[in-house]
């Protein structure tokens, strides 16, 4: 559908991950998105802190070279000068900082995956370095990748909603309904773990997701929130579930509810929008179809795939209408937009930066630290 | 479907009506619910303030007598020995208290709109009274009528569910997003007026409805709200939109949100109820159908009208699968229970009170009031 | 909503029904329906060939007069000044012409269940029975009422559709999936004997409902058919089961399909248009939504009760938009209209006939024969 | 989700095209699902008929050889040592026949886009071409990749349906309602031409599809059909839309809608088949969802994902569930099976051939020539 220009080098865009051996669900996510477009190949990786699975791994994915750390492959792609051109991380969260700051430093590109970093703190060092550099950085949200929601993005910020007023944004799972981390889930056990995982549960896991999907649409950021966070499992150290109030720059408010324990959801991130001339609402679940409710008409169904649709939802789309796309292509809208980053740099040009970053990785570690606060103080206004 | 016992009297009941003359919608339903299955006709009513109003809409309702004040009513139906059996209380709010006083004070059973008074002190009179007396009283939350919301109530008191994890309740409209009661909309204008509406607006109009919906589901009180309430329209006296944190009894969470602003919606008065061992959905847009989502299996989409639905939601039904039931017939079920109890009382029976009453309706005055507070106080948790 | 003028007489019209006593689901639905609006009270019944069954009944319904038989029936209340204004025939389908005759040759108008007659021989009789005489006649396609369906013709009518192309008409239930006739059921029993039901089986009792929907919306007559029926049930003497293509007046093609044993279907009834501009789609089991397809354009969801909807579907609708109706409102908007030609009549006034009456039924009888032609000769085409 | 094992060679698969260079929708998604599980990588191509276009397009694709001819393209890489491991062909349908022999006379494994030729004696000669030598062949039927669809297949041999009676299979879209064949568009202007499209129109471009779809999760051939083809389109020289009556082994009776001009509608291909125990309904636009209704009990909504899916649809779901998987993704899991099979082959094991091939090919030539047989015979049935 779109015309991806392919500026310098006019060649696939070699890639190197962090993390994301065999059995990590993420990993194989990263690989497809990165490729899809035909943009790049995966060729080098350190896949596992286990040697025997991190070798093993790399032979399953045809791997040209394979490391046994991150610190040893970023010095040695650095050095190389067919080295990758950009570094996945698909780590647990609190390998994310380090395993960036060994790439920046190195001057290779990264892709890491949310959330940002482990706490506040780190996260503002990772600004700090990333603003410094000539180093790209995208944060992977993906959800903000696909065509629907760029195609609300555009009807908000065009003024069709009119003033914003409600907004309602959920994502709930059920996958840690029972406790997976004493079971030896590996997944569970890091995201339960506050060593690895940070101040928070499903508010970072996918709490941030949905923060952040808000403000993406809406272009408005949270201005404070009210939590009640719960760990209902028994024994579980962080929260696996959470209610918040929030508040919006401009005037409108909403409720953002997360949950890991909701009994029957598998992935189910919703979002509405509405304004004072028309409401949004999209399903994570049914992607390709958003409702658009202009004030005293018919609901109407935009489809992803149709002339209709506005410039970046259409960019965003690889198939007529009708032919489902799902996640995997809204990861690989991240990608695409990042490597057309690392391409315009490589060939002189200033980067667009049209993916999340280190902003939006900080705003998410604000999110979750105030959501903390909060609920520890009895649902208290908390600003961001 | 239900065999509905004829007990004595061998006669359609004799029902008369206070308020809800032309112009107001609630007025016509009540009278379609009462007569639906053709156990009572309404012979008599006080339509009108008005008396030209009461006169022609009792003239188009073919109605026997027609009277200019509910006083006058209740005296004179008192004294006719063919007389109305109950009343339906069909005004603005602040007539609940004094019309429903006069009845029960002439002996005559009661049907009366949410909420039921003003204020909290108000409705603890009327429960006094109630208590004190051999008459019925019948709050009508009709939404609690349909058979696929029985189901869910069943479903939960037996234990399907499990534990009781998290609730998310919402009840949103959009036909108060302009300020309709500054454009002479009769329906608006009370609604708005805190001296004939009390001191909520939508959390008044549709918030009771859907915490007096989860509490009949979950059969479990809201113990505390943390509330943020909003008048979104310019120079509106009463919240239009209000968003509630909720502790239920037992440590069940949730979220309530109501709303009359959300441009696009109708009447989305929808709920989701998570526990340890199963989720269910009900949409009351999509009244006959409720999802049932065991651990670990595929949902189950339960419909009214079949052989494996439970008896309480059998007896609420009267088609077979697939010939849609709406609002009109959940309303009847409210006065289907409600008229079997006076035609028990009337034979010496003791009432069954399968319907909302006082207690419910006290319930709903409290919620308005902490709902309130707790917004004031900066969205400080409340107890009820 | 709509304002019911009140012509004369100024009370409630008095209704007598023959058949539907006790286990006849259709009478509580023909009784329910005739009375929702306030405009008719059943009074009297010949309610079953039973006497007992027919005596009690009657009391359950508190009806003032009970009668051993239809002729006997139609006589005392011909003779009486109090007598009824109008009959409702819910009998099996070989009582419905000789009942007809009776209460048509007693100067009572008629309301019948479809279809109409045994034959076409028999319903041709009837055409000239109503056509020479003044008594109204009225047919039960109750699907005919619903406010969407009279919106998707009114579009039809005005052109919003262009040139009609492609119609795809289901009609699936599975309630005879199992051989209920050798297993006492009543309704399967007279419903799969042809002395009683005719010619057809499904495509009598529910594909007459989908042709009759058709033609409806449509305006336009189905011309030829090319059918396949089945008895999938084995020892059944009726079809159960029926395909068949479709050719309509002016150009348009398309499919019936109707089916009892669907495992797993209620009672779907579902309807798709597609002309040169737009595209219609409605489903019985859903029936307040009306998908609009304009060509490359989104998706519109018309929902009934909106000021957005024409006149025909805003005078068929009595609640506000979210405020589901179903399956009775709309059987009793046949009964409306019908009332209001009673009321015309007997005020002098010609008859308005917007409902469906003895034509339709005609046309009904001709598709039975057709369809059983069609599949008999091995599919071939037969013009209607 | 699933372990692909990688057999020999150790290596990415190389893979060429033949047809789908720019412009042609096609091309890009043989490339991304051949790609996308990082078994293969397109290295060559014979992309356009036009040497601009073709050399172009290979540009864009980092291609590493680009011929200006198949016949050119089929002789250096069979006779270069690091040639292709496999050719796709994405060309009309025309030469799929002459491109498929030029790879198979080279020894060269094909997998080619549907129909498998112009004509049933052209595939027949395929199919001795196949059956007589050593190389692989698939044919893209992508719909059978879905997960869902392969749950469906499953839970019909496993005897879940119990006897099928009825199957309903749709597939409409829109985009060929106006004459786009006269204003220059590439894609309808083959479609359209019956030197290079052959005998069909939507009945060879998409009722294959859906016939065979329909055998597949049947298992059973569809013996005879009785169809009605139209083209609406004035000038047209295929049909546009096609009904048919169905007959398949076994007993069970069916519909087969196909349509390139039903207004509004995408890609609308969508499975019902309903058997004495239970029914299966699947739609192609939400493919992630599979209906089951037993008889008697709720619906269940079976989704991909899930540990309670079958063995085949976990094989072909690569996420977890609530993360869409979609077209491309079906498409990629012919490409895995098949190319399973190479690597199989090329390390001495026999072939599984899970994926569809010259067979079903062929077949689809015999229901596109026998639809066509009927409607110019007036609908009389054919056996296929």
């Amino acid at each position: 559908m779109s015309s991806t220009a392919n500026a310098a080098p006019p060649r696939r865009l070699r890639a190197g991950i962090v993390g994301g051996g065999r059995g990590a669900f993420i990993g194989a996510v990263h690989r497809i998105a990165a490729e899809l477009d035909g943009q790049a190949q995966v060729v080098a990786g350190a896949l596992s802190s286990d040697p025997q699975v991190a070798r093993e791994s790399a032979a399953e994915w045809f791997l040209a070279r394979s490391y046994a750390s991150y610190e040893e492959m970023a010095a040695a792609e650095a050095a190389d000068t067919n080295g990758i051109d950009f570094v996945i991380i698909a780590t647990p969260n609190h390998l994310h900082s380090p395993v960036a700051r060994a790439f920046l430093e190195a001057d290779i590109h990264v892709v890491c995956d949310k959330p940002l970093a482990l706490t506040v703190a780190e996260g503002e060092e990772l600004v700090r370095l990333v603003e410094g550099g000539p180093t790209l950085f995208a944060l992977t949200h993906p959800y903000t990748g696909y065509p629907a929601v760029r195609q609300a993005r555009e009807m908000v910020q065009g003024g069709r909603l009119g003033d914003l007023r409600l907004c309602l944004i959920e994502y709930t799972q059920d996958w840690l309904m029972e406790p997976l981390e004493r079971r030896g889930n590996r997944q569970a056990t890091w995201r339960m773990d506050p060593a690895r995982a940070g101040l928070g549960g499903s508010v970072a896991d996918i709490g941030t997701h949905a923060a952040n999907l808000l403000e993406y649409v809406t272009d408005r950021p949270i201005e404070a929130v009210c939590a009640d966070l719960t760990s209902f499992v028994a024994g579980r150290l962080l929260d696996d579930d959470a209610h918040l109030l929030l508040r919006l720059a401009g005037g409108a408010k909403g409720t953002l509810v997360c949950s890991q324990i909701a009994c029957g959801e598998e992935n189910r991130l919703s979002l509405r929008i509405y304004g004072s001339q028309a409401g949004l609402e999209w399903h994570q679940e049914e992607p390709n179809t958003l409702l658009f409710k202009p004030a005293g008409r018919p609901w109407e169904r935009w489809r992803t795939g149709h002339g209709y649709m506005g410039a970046a939802a259409r960019a965003a789309t690889r198939l007529p209408p009708g032919h489902p796309e799902g996640y995997l292509e809204a990861f690989a809208n991240i990608y695409r937009a990042f490597m057309q980053d690392v391409r315009r740099v490589a060939s002189g040009q200033p980067p667009l930066r049209d993916y999340p970053g280190v902003h939006e990785g900080l705003r998410g570690l604000r999110f979750i630290a105030q959501a903390v606060a909060s609920s520890r103080a009895g649902s208290l206004w908390q600003s961001l």
